[in-house]
Protein backbone atom coordinates (compact mmCIF):
# COMPACT_ATOMS: atom_id res chain seq x y z
CA UNK A 1 0.00 0.00 0.00
CA UNK A 2 1.24 3.35 -0.79
CA UNK A 3 0.91 6.15 1.21
CA UNK A 4 -1.89 8.53 -0.30
CA UNK A 5 -4.79 9.64 1.10
CA UNK A 6 -6.82 8.53 -1.87
CA UNK A 7 -6.63 4.54 -0.93
CA UNK A 8 -9.12 2.30 -1.45
CA UNK A 9 -11.37 3.93 -4.31
CA UNK A 10 -13.51 6.44 -3.73
CA UNK A 11 -14.84 8.18 -0.35
CA UNK A 12 -17.15 11.31 0.80
CA UNK A 13 -15.17 14.49 -0.11
CA UNK A 14 -16.11 15.51 3.13
CA UNK A 15 -13.95 13.99 4.92
CA UNK A 16 -9.57 14.62 4.67
CA UNK A 17 -8.63 11.22 3.45
CA UNK A 18 -10.63 7.91 3.43
CA UNK A 19 -12.01 6.61 6.74
CA UNK A 20 -11.69 3.23 5.70
CA UNK A 21 -7.76 3.54 5.96
CA UNK A 22 -8.52 3.72 9.58
CA UNK A 23 -10.11 0.36 10.06
CA UNK A 24 -8.43 -2.77 11.58
CA UNK A 25 -5.13 -0.93 12.35
CA UNK A 26 -2.75 -2.84 14.06
CA UNK A 27 -3.97 -2.61 17.68
CA UNK A 28 -2.32 -5.90 18.64
CA UNK A 29 1.27 -4.40 18.17
CA UNK A 30 0.41 -2.03 21.32
CA UNK A 31 -1.75 -3.84 23.76
CA UNK A 32 0.57 -2.99 26.26
CA UNK A 33 0.25 1.08 25.28
CA UNK A 34 -3.20 1.54 27.05
CA UNK A 35 -4.65 0.42 30.23
CA UNK A 36 -7.42 -0.33 29.97
CA UNK A 37 -7.36 -1.08 26.41
CA UNK A 38 -8.75 0.97 23.83
CA UNK A 39 -8.90 1.37 20.27
CA UNK A 40 -9.74 3.77 17.75
CA UNK A 41 -12.93 1.43 16.67
CA UNK A 42 -13.75 1.26 20.37
CA UNK A 43 -12.69 4.32 22.00
CA UNK A 44 -13.90 3.34 25.66
CA UNK A 45 -17.09 5.66 25.36
CA UNK A 46 -19.73 5.28 22.65
CA UNK A 47 -20.14 8.97 22.51
CA UNK A 48 -16.29 9.43 21.17
CA UNK A 49 -15.19 9.13 17.63
CA UNK A 50 -12.51 8.90 16.24
CA UNK A 51 -12.39 9.59 12.10
CA UNK A 52 -10.23 12.03 9.98
CA UNK A 53 -10.75 15.64 9.84
CA UNK A 54 -14.35 16.81 8.06
CA UNK A 55 -14.59 20.18 6.14
CA UNK A 56 -17.58 21.00 8.35
CA UNK A 57 -15.11 20.46 11.89
CA UNK A 58 -14.39 24.51 11.20
CA UNK A 59 -18.34 24.45 12.59
CA UNK A 60 -17.13 21.99 15.52
CA UNK A 61 -14.93 24.02 17.04
CA UNK A 62 -11.41 22.32 15.14
CA UNK A 63 -9.77 25.57 15.46
CA UNK A 64 -10.42 26.03 19.01
CA UNK A 65 -8.57 23.24 19.66
CA UNK A 66 -6.08 23.65 17.97
CA UNK A 67 -5.20 27.15 19.55
CA UNK A 68 -4.53 25.02 22.64
CA UNK A 69 -0.82 23.99 20.97
CA UNK A 70 -0.03 26.95 19.55
CA UNK A 71 -0.89 30.30 18.07
CA UNK A 72 -3.57 29.95 14.97
CA UNK A 73 -4.41 33.93 14.10
CA UNK A 74 -8.23 34.56 12.71
CA UNK A 75 -8.83 31.81 10.37
CA UNK A 76 -12.42 32.37 8.36
CA UNK A 77 -14.51 29.35 7.09
CA UNK A 78 -13.30 30.33 3.38
CA UNK A 79 -9.75 29.99 4.69
CA UNK A 80 -10.11 26.46 6.50
CA UNK A 81 -11.80 25.25 3.85
CA UNK A 82 -9.69 26.03 1.10
CA UNK A 83 -6.47 25.04 3.32
CA UNK A 84 -8.55 21.38 3.81
CA UNK A 85 -8.64 21.07 0.32
CA UNK A 86 -5.29 21.70 -0.25
CA UNK A 87 -4.40 19.33 2.21
CA UNK A 88 -7.13 16.87 0.51
CA UNK A 89 -5.50 17.04 -3.12
CA UNK A 90 -2.42 16.26 -1.99
CA UNK A 91 -2.95 13.36 -0.68
CA UNK A 92 -0.41 13.23 1.90
CA UNK A 93 -2.10 14.95 5.13
CA UNK A 94 -3.91 12.60 7.90
CA UNK A 95 -5.59 14.66 10.32
CA UNK A 96 -7.38 12.56 12.76
CA UNK A 97 -10.00 14.03 15.10
CA UNK A 98 -11.71 12.99 18.00
CA UNK A 99 -15.45 13.97 18.14
CA UNK A 100 -17.80 14.09 21.71
CA UNK A 101 -20.61 13.23 19.45
CA UNK A 102 -22.95 14.61 22.24
CA UNK A 103 -21.91 18.24 21.73
CA UNK A 104 -20.43 18.19 18.23
CA UNK A 105 -17.28 19.18 19.76
CA UNK A 106 -13.53 18.17 17.90
CA UNK A 107 -11.72 17.33 21.51
CA UNK A 108 -8.91 15.58 20.22
CA UNK A 109 -6.14 15.68 17.09
CA UNK A 110 -3.07 14.61 15.79
CA UNK A 111 -1.84 14.90 12.60
CA UNK A 112 0.44 12.19 10.46
CA UNK A 113 1.89 13.51 7.30
CA UNK A 114 3.79 11.00 4.77
CA UNK A 115 6.39 12.16 2.97
CA UNK A 116 7.83 10.58 -0.37
CA UNK A 117 11.93 9.85 -0.51
CA UNK A 118 14.40 8.41 -2.72
CA UNK A 119 16.55 7.18 -0.32
CA UNK A 120 15.14 3.33 1.22
CA UNK A 121 14.49 2.21 -1.90
CA UNK A 122 11.74 5.19 -2.66
CA UNK A 123 10.59 5.25 0.81
CA UNK A 124 7.94 6.89 2.84
CA UNK A 125 8.81 8.62 6.07
CA UNK A 126 5.48 9.73 8.70
CA UNK A 127 5.67 12.67 11.10
CA UNK A 128 3.57 13.04 13.52
CA UNK A 129 1.97 16.67 14.23
CA UNK A 130 -0.13 18.85 15.87
CA UNK A 131 -0.82 16.71 19.07
CA UNK A 132 -3.48 18.11 21.23
CA UNK A 133 -6.26 16.99 23.52
CA UNK A 134 -9.24 19.63 24.93
CA UNK A 135 -7.81 20.40 28.37
CA UNK A 136 -11.12 19.36 30.47
CA UNK A 137 -10.59 15.85 28.56
CA UNK A 138 -7.21 15.12 29.44
CA UNK A 139 -5.43 12.24 31.76
CA UNK A 140 -8.18 10.04 30.13
CA UNK A 141 -6.18 7.93 27.51
CA UNK A 142 -7.19 10.23 24.37
CA UNK A 143 -4.05 11.43 24.03
CA UNK A 144 -2.37 7.72 23.67
CA UNK A 145 -5.26 6.85 21.50
CA UNK A 146 -5.50 9.54 19.30
CA UNK A 147 -1.18 9.38 18.58
CA UNK A 148 -1.37 5.59 18.44
CA UNK A 149 -4.16 5.90 15.77
CA UNK A 150 -1.62 7.97 13.56
CA UNK A 151 1.27 5.47 13.70
CA UNK A 152 -0.51 2.41 13.07
CA UNK A 153 -2.08 4.14 10.32
CA UNK A 154 1.52 5.37 9.44
CA UNK A 155 2.50 1.61 9.70
CA UNK A 156 -0.17 0.42 7.67
CA UNK A 157 0.60 2.98 4.51
CA UNK A 158 3.97 1.12 4.94
CA UNK A 159 6.26 3.97 5.98
CA UNK A 160 9.39 3.06 7.34
CA UNK A 161 9.54 5.27 10.54
CA UNK A 162 7.72 8.09 12.46
CA UNK A 163 9.22 10.83 13.73
CA UNK A 164 7.92 13.81 16.03
CA UNK A 165 9.67 17.23 17.85
CA UNK A 166 8.80 17.47 21.23
CA UNK A 167 9.04 19.64 24.63
CA UNK A 168 11.07 17.80 26.97
CA UNK A 169 8.23 17.25 29.25
CA UNK A 170 6.63 15.13 26.50
CA UNK A 171 9.35 12.79 26.02
CA UNK A 172 8.06 10.00 28.47
CA UNK A 173 4.45 10.17 26.93
CA UNK A 174 6.03 9.49 23.51
CA UNK A 175 8.41 6.96 25.29
CA UNK A 176 5.50 4.75 26.34
CA UNK A 177 4.12 5.08 22.77
CA UNK A 178 7.22 3.67 21.89
CA UNK A 179 8.72 6.08 20.25
CA UNK A 180 12.70 6.58 21.38
CA UNK A 181 15.67 9.33 21.55
CA UNK A 182 18.00 7.60 19.27
CA UNK A 183 21.39 8.45 21.02
CA UNK A 184 24.04 10.74 19.35
CA UNK A 185 20.34 11.22 16.52
CA UNK A 186 17.93 13.00 18.44
CA UNK A 187 18.68 16.75 17.64
CA UNK A 188 16.22 19.20 16.25
CA UNK A 189 17.81 22.52 14.92
CA UNK A 190 14.99 25.51 13.97
CA UNK A 191 14.96 28.45 12.33
CA UNK A 192 12.61 30.87 12.62
CA UNK A 193 11.99 33.51 10.07
CA UNK A 194 10.28 36.06 11.65
CA UNK A 195 13.59 37.07 13.22
CA UNK A 196 16.76 37.47 11.09
CA UNK A 197 18.68 34.83 9.29
CA UNK B 1 4.00 33.47 -2.45
CA UNK B 2 2.39 30.36 -1.18
CA UNK B 3 5.24 27.53 -1.30
CA UNK B 4 4.15 25.56 -4.24
CA UNK B 5 6.62 24.41 -6.58
CA UNK B 6 4.24 25.60 -9.41
CA UNK B 7 4.66 29.86 -8.89
CA UNK B 8 5.33 31.49 -11.76
CA UNK B 9 3.19 29.70 -14.70
CA UNK B 10 5.43 27.12 -16.96
CA UNK B 11 8.65 25.70 -16.53
CA UNK B 12 10.06 22.93 -18.19
CA UNK B 13 8.63 19.94 -16.91
CA UNK B 14 11.88 18.25 -16.58
CA UNK B 15 12.81 20.04 -13.50
CA UNK B 16 11.22 18.90 -10.42
CA UNK B 17 10.21 22.73 -9.54
CA UNK B 18 10.26 26.03 -11.14
CA UNK B 19 14.30 27.18 -11.69
CA UNK B 20 12.81 30.56 -11.83
CA UNK B 21 12.45 30.07 -7.28
CA UNK B 22 16.11 30.06 -7.47
CA UNK B 23 16.92 33.97 -8.83
CA UNK B 24 17.41 37.01 -6.73
CA UNK B 25 16.93 35.01 -3.23
CA UNK B 26 18.42 36.94 -0.20
CA UNK B 27 22.02 36.17 -0.18
CA UNK B 28 22.51 39.57 1.99
CA UNK B 29 20.68 38.07 5.03
CA UNK B 30 23.19 35.62 5.28
CA UNK B 31 26.63 37.12 3.97
CA UNK B 32 28.85 36.01 6.94
CA UNK B 33 28.21 32.57 6.63
CA UNK B 34 30.13 32.03 3.44
CA UNK B 35 33.60 33.07 3.23
CA UNK B 36 34.37 33.71 0.68
CA UNK B 37 31.09 34.58 -0.38
CA UNK B 38 29.25 32.24 -2.95
CA UNK B 39 25.91 32.30 -3.98
CA UNK B 40 23.49 29.74 -6.24
CA UNK B 41 24.19 32.28 -9.30
CA UNK B 42 27.60 32.65 -8.55
CA UNK B 43 29.01 29.28 -6.56
CA UNK B 44 32.39 30.10 -7.12
CA UNK B 45 33.58 27.66 -10.53
CA UNK B 46 31.64 28.01 -13.41
CA UNK B 47 31.59 24.97 -13.68
CA UNK B 48 29.04 24.72 -10.71
CA UNK B 49 25.07 24.53 -11.37
CA UNK B 50 23.03 25.18 -8.98
CA UNK B 51 19.28 24.23 -9.74
CA UNK B 52 16.31 22.17 -9.19
CA UNK B 53 16.63 17.84 -9.59
CA UNK B 54 15.85 17.20 -12.94
CA UNK B 55 14.27 13.73 -14.49
CA UNK B 56 17.56 12.61 -16.09
CA UNK B 57 19.77 13.23 -13.15
CA UNK B 58 19.20 9.53 -13.07
CA UNK B 59 22.28 9.19 -15.42
CA UNK B 60 23.81 12.00 -13.85
CA UNK B 61 24.24 9.83 -10.86
CA UNK B 62 22.29 11.04 -8.32
CA UNK B 63 21.32 8.05 -6.99
CA UNK B 64 25.24 7.54 -6.43
CA UNK B 65 25.56 10.71 -4.40
CA UNK B 66 22.59 10.01 -1.86
CA UNK B 67 24.06 6.45 -1.15
CA UNK B 68 26.73 8.57 1.24
CA UNK B 69 23.87 9.26 2.97
CA UNK B 70 21.90 6.37 3.93
CA UNK B 71 20.57 3.07 2.47
CA UNK B 72 19.41 3.46 -0.68
CA UNK B 73 18.73 -0.11 -2.34
CA UNK B 74 18.35 -0.94 -6.04
CA UNK B 75 16.08 1.78 -7.78
CA UNK B 76 15.41 1.28 -11.33
CA UNK B 77 15.44 4.39 -13.56
CA UNK B 78 11.36 3.96 -13.98
CA UNK B 79 11.06 3.66 -10.57
CA UNK B 80 13.11 6.50 -10.30
CA UNK B 81 11.10 8.50 -12.67
CA UNK B 82 7.40 7.46 -11.03
CA UNK B 83 8.93 8.87 -7.72
CA UNK B 84 10.04 12.32 -9.26
CA UNK B 85 6.84 12.76 -11.23
CA UNK B 86 4.96 12.41 -8.07
CA UNK B 87 6.94 14.56 -6.07
CA UNK B 88 6.58 16.93 -9.14
CA UNK B 89 2.83 16.46 -9.09
CA UNK B 90 2.33 17.10 -5.13
CA UNK B 91 4.31 20.56 -5.42
CA UNK B 92 5.82 20.40 -1.60
CA UNK B 93 9.24 18.80 -2.51
CA UNK B 94 12.35 21.30 -3.72
CA UNK B 95 14.98 18.68 -4.59
CA UNK B 96 18.28 21.00 -4.98
CA UNK B 97 21.46 19.60 -6.51
CA UNK B 98 24.66 20.67 -7.58
CA UNK B 99 25.76 19.45 -10.80
CA UNK B 100 30.16 19.51 -11.74
CA UNK B 101 29.17 20.28 -15.23
CA UNK B 102 32.28 19.41 -16.56
CA UNK B 103 31.66 15.66 -15.55
CA UNK B 104 27.68 15.74 -15.87
CA UNK B 105 27.91 14.83 -12.63
CA UNK B 106 25.72 15.63 -9.36
CA UNK B 107 28.10 16.29 -6.50
CA UNK B 108 25.64 18.00 -3.83
CA UNK B 109 21.96 17.63 -2.74
CA UNK B 110 19.42 19.05 -0.06
CA UNK B 111 15.57 18.82 0.17
CA UNK B 112 12.92 21.61 1.25
CA UNK B 113 9.99 20.37 1.88
CA UNK B 114 6.97 22.17 2.60
CA UNK B 115 4.43 21.17 4.73
CA UNK B 116 0.75 23.48 4.92
CA UNK B 117 -0.89 23.75 8.01
CA UNK B 118 -4.02 25.24 10.26
CA UNK B 119 -1.93 26.85 12.77
CA UNK B 120 -0.51 30.00 12.08
CA UNK B 121 -2.70 31.07 9.99
CA UNK B 122 -2.61 28.52 7.45
CA UNK B 123 1.14 28.63 7.35
CA UNK B 124 3.55 26.57 5.53
CA UNK B 125 6.77 24.81 7.70
CA UNK B 126 9.55 24.18 5.78
CA UNK B 127 12.04 21.01 6.61
CA UNK B 128 15.49 20.33 5.82
CA UNK B 129 16.00 16.72 4.68
CA UNK B 130 18.82 14.63 2.99
CA UNK B 131 21.64 16.56 2.88
CA UNK B 132 24.65 15.57 0.95
CA UNK B 133 27.93 16.63 -0.80
CA UNK B 134 30.56 14.02 -2.48
CA UNK B 135 32.80 13.54 -0.27
CA UNK B 136 35.53 14.55 -2.99
CA UNK B 137 34.05 17.65 -2.88
CA UNK B 138 33.57 18.43 0.70
CA UNK B 139 35.15 21.46 2.98
CA UNK B 140 34.56 23.72 -0.18
CA UNK B 141 31.97 25.15 1.32
CA UNK B 142 29.21 23.41 -0.92
CA UNK B 143 27.42 22.09 1.91
CA UNK B 144 26.96 25.60 3.37
CA UNK B 145 26.03 26.63 -0.12
CA UNK B 146 23.20 24.33 -0.85
CA UNK B 147 21.50 24.69 2.68
CA UNK B 148 21.27 28.02 2.41
CA UNK B 149 19.92 27.87 -0.61
CA UNK B 150 16.88 25.81 0.64
CA UNK B 151 16.77 27.73 3.83
CA UNK B 152 16.48 31.26 1.21
CA UNK B 153 13.83 29.25 -0.91
CA UNK B 154 12.15 28.63 2.34
CA UNK B 155 12.05 32.05 2.87
CA UNK B 156 11.43 33.04 -0.54
CA UNK B 157 8.24 30.90 -0.11
CA UNK B 158 7.05 32.30 2.65
CA UNK B 159 7.28 29.48 5.59
CA UNK B 160 7.20 30.94 9.16
CA UNK B 161 10.12 28.49 10.17
CA UNK B 162 12.41 25.88 8.86
CA UNK B 163 13.72 22.85 10.63
CA UNK B 164 15.77 19.84 10.49
CA UNK B 165 16.60 16.81 12.34
CA UNK B 166 20.62 16.06 12.90
CA UNK B 167 23.39 13.86 14.43
CA UNK B 168 25.28 15.40 17.12
CA UNK B 169 28.60 16.05 15.59
CA UNK B 170 26.43 18.17 12.69
CA UNK B 171 25.48 20.63 15.37
CA UNK B 172 28.14 23.11 14.70
CA UNK B 173 27.42 23.24 10.84
CA UNK B 174 23.93 23.75 11.18
CA UNK B 175 24.73 26.42 14.04
CA UNK B 176 26.86 28.27 11.60
CA UNK B 177 23.88 28.59 9.01
CA UNK B 178 21.60 30.24 11.76
CA UNK B 179 19.58 27.18 12.85
CA UNK B 180 19.43 26.65 16.78
CA UNK B 181 18.74 24.67 19.07
CA UNK B 182 16.07 25.70 20.99
CA UNK B 183 16.04 24.81 25.04
CA UNK B 184 13.82 22.34 26.29
CA UNK B 185 12.62 22.14 22.60
CA UNK B 186 14.85 20.34 20.24
CA UNK B 187 14.23 16.46 20.85
CA UNK B 188 13.44 14.16 17.66
CA UNK B 189 12.34 11.16 18.82
CA UNK B 190 11.52 8.19 16.54
CA UNK B 191 9.62 4.97 15.85
CA UNK B 192 11.09 2.54 13.56
CA UNK B 193 8.86 -0.39 11.39
CA UNK B 194 10.99 -2.67 11.10
CA UNK B 195 11.38 -3.09 14.81
CA UNK B 196 8.44 -4.01 16.63
CA UNK B 197 6.39 -1.63 18.05
C1 LIG C 1 0.05 15.92 25.42
C2 LIG C 1 -1.45 15.68 25.44
C3 LIG C 1 -1.94 15.50 24.02
C4 LIG C 1 -1.77 14.42 26.25
O1 LIG C 1 -3.15 14.21 26.21
P1 LIG C 1 -3.93 13.36 27.34
O2 LIG C 1 -5.23 12.96 26.76
O3 LIG C 1 -3.94 14.06 28.62
O4 LIG C 1 -2.94 12.11 27.44
P2 LIG C 1 -3.26 10.65 28.01
O5 LIG C 1 -4.36 10.72 29.01
O6 LIG C 1 -3.43 9.72 26.89
O7 LIG C 1 -1.87 10.29 28.66
C5 LIG C 1 -1.39 11.11 29.63
C6 LIG C 1 -0.03 10.62 30.02
O8 LIG C 1 0.96 11.50 29.48
C7 LIG C 1 1.52 12.29 30.50
N1 LIG C 1 1.52 13.67 30.05
C8 LIG C 1 0.66 14.26 29.22
N2 LIG C 1 0.98 15.56 29.03
C9 LIG C 1 2.07 15.80 29.75
C10 LIG C 1 2.86 16.95 29.96
N3 LIG C 1 2.62 18.14 29.37
N4 LIG C 1 3.92 16.82 30.80
C11 LIG C 1 4.19 15.63 31.39
N5 LIG C 1 3.46 14.51 31.21
C12 LIG C 1 2.42 14.60 30.40
C13 LIG C 1 0.60 12.09 31.69
O9 LIG C 1 1.31 12.25 32.90
C14 LIG C 1 0.10 10.67 31.50
O10 LIG C 1 1.05 9.73 31.90
P3 LIG C 1 0.60 8.31 32.58
O11 LIG C 1 -0.23 7.56 31.56
O12 LIG C 1 1.89 7.65 32.88
O13 LIG C 1 -0.20 8.71 33.78
C15 LIG C 1 -2.19 16.85 26.10
O14 LIG C 1 -1.64 17.04 27.38
C16 LIG C 1 -2.14 18.15 25.37
O15 LIG C 1 -2.94 18.38 24.47
N6 LIG C 1 -1.20 19.05 25.71
C17 LIG C 1 -1.08 20.36 25.11
C18 LIG C 1 -0.56 20.32 23.70
C19 LIG C 1 0.79 19.67 23.59
O16 LIG C 1 1.68 19.90 24.41
N7 LIG C 1 0.97 18.84 22.55
C20 LIG C 1 2.20 18.13 22.27
C21 LIG C 1 3.16 18.99 21.53
S1 LIG C 1 4.75 18.21 21.36
C1 LIG D 1 27.59 17.56 6.06
C2 LIG D 1 28.11 17.79 4.66
C3 LIG D 1 26.94 18.00 3.74
C4 LIG D 1 28.99 19.04 4.66
O1 LIG D 1 29.44 19.27 3.34
P1 LIG D 1 30.75 20.12 3.02
O2 LIG D 1 30.65 20.54 1.60
O3 LIG D 1 31.96 19.41 3.43
O4 LIG D 1 30.53 21.37 3.99
P2 LIG D 1 31.17 22.82 3.91
O5 LIG D 1 32.48 22.76 3.20
O6 LIG D 1 30.17 23.77 3.38
O7 LIG D 1 31.33 23.16 5.43
C5 LIG D 1 32.07 22.34 6.19
C6 LIG D 1 31.97 22.81 7.62
O8 LIG D 1 31.13 21.94 8.34
C7 LIG D 1 31.89 21.12 9.23
N1 LIG D 1 31.45 19.73 9.05
C8 LIG D 1 30.96 19.15 7.95
N2 LIG D 1 30.67 17.86 8.18
C9 LIG D 1 30.97 17.61 9.45
C10 LIG D 1 30.89 16.45 10.27
N3 LIG D 1 30.42 15.28 9.83
N4 LIG D 1 31.29 16.55 11.52
C11 LIG D 1 31.78 17.74 12.00
N5 LIG D 1 31.87 18.85 11.27
C12 LIG D 1 31.46 18.79 10.01
C13 LIG D 1 33.34 21.30 8.78
O9 LIG D 1 34.24 21.13 9.85
C14 LIG D 1 33.34 22.73 8.23
O10 LIG D 1 33.38 23.69 9.28
P3 LIG D 1 34.19 25.08 9.12
O11 LIG D 1 33.54 25.87 8.01
O12 LIG D 1 34.05 25.73 10.46
O13 LIG D 1 35.61 24.69 8.79
C15 LIG D 1 29.00 16.62 4.18
O14 LIG D 1 29.99 16.39 5.14
C16 LIG D 1 28.24 15.33 3.97
O15 LIG D 1 27.67 15.12 2.92
N6 LIG D 1 28.24 14.42 4.97
C17 LIG D 1 27.61 13.11 4.86
C18 LIG D 1 26.13 13.19 4.87
C19 LIG D 1 25.58 13.81 6.12
O16 LIG D 1 26.04 13.54 7.21
N7 LIG D 1 24.54 14.65 5.94
C20 LIG D 1 23.86 15.34 7.01
C21 LIG D 1 22.84 14.47 7.64
S1 LIG D 1 22.12 15.22 9.11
Amino acid sequence: MVANNRQNGDFHPSYLYNPELLVGLDWKSVQHSLKPSITNEDPGEDYFLVRPLRIDDYDKGFLQLIVQLTTVGDITKAQFEAQFLKMQKAGCYFVTVIEDIRHSKIIGSATLVTELKFIHQCGNRARLEDVVVNNTYRGKQLGKLIVLTVTLLAKKLECYKMSLDCKDPLIPFYKSLGYMLEPGNANTMILRYESKL
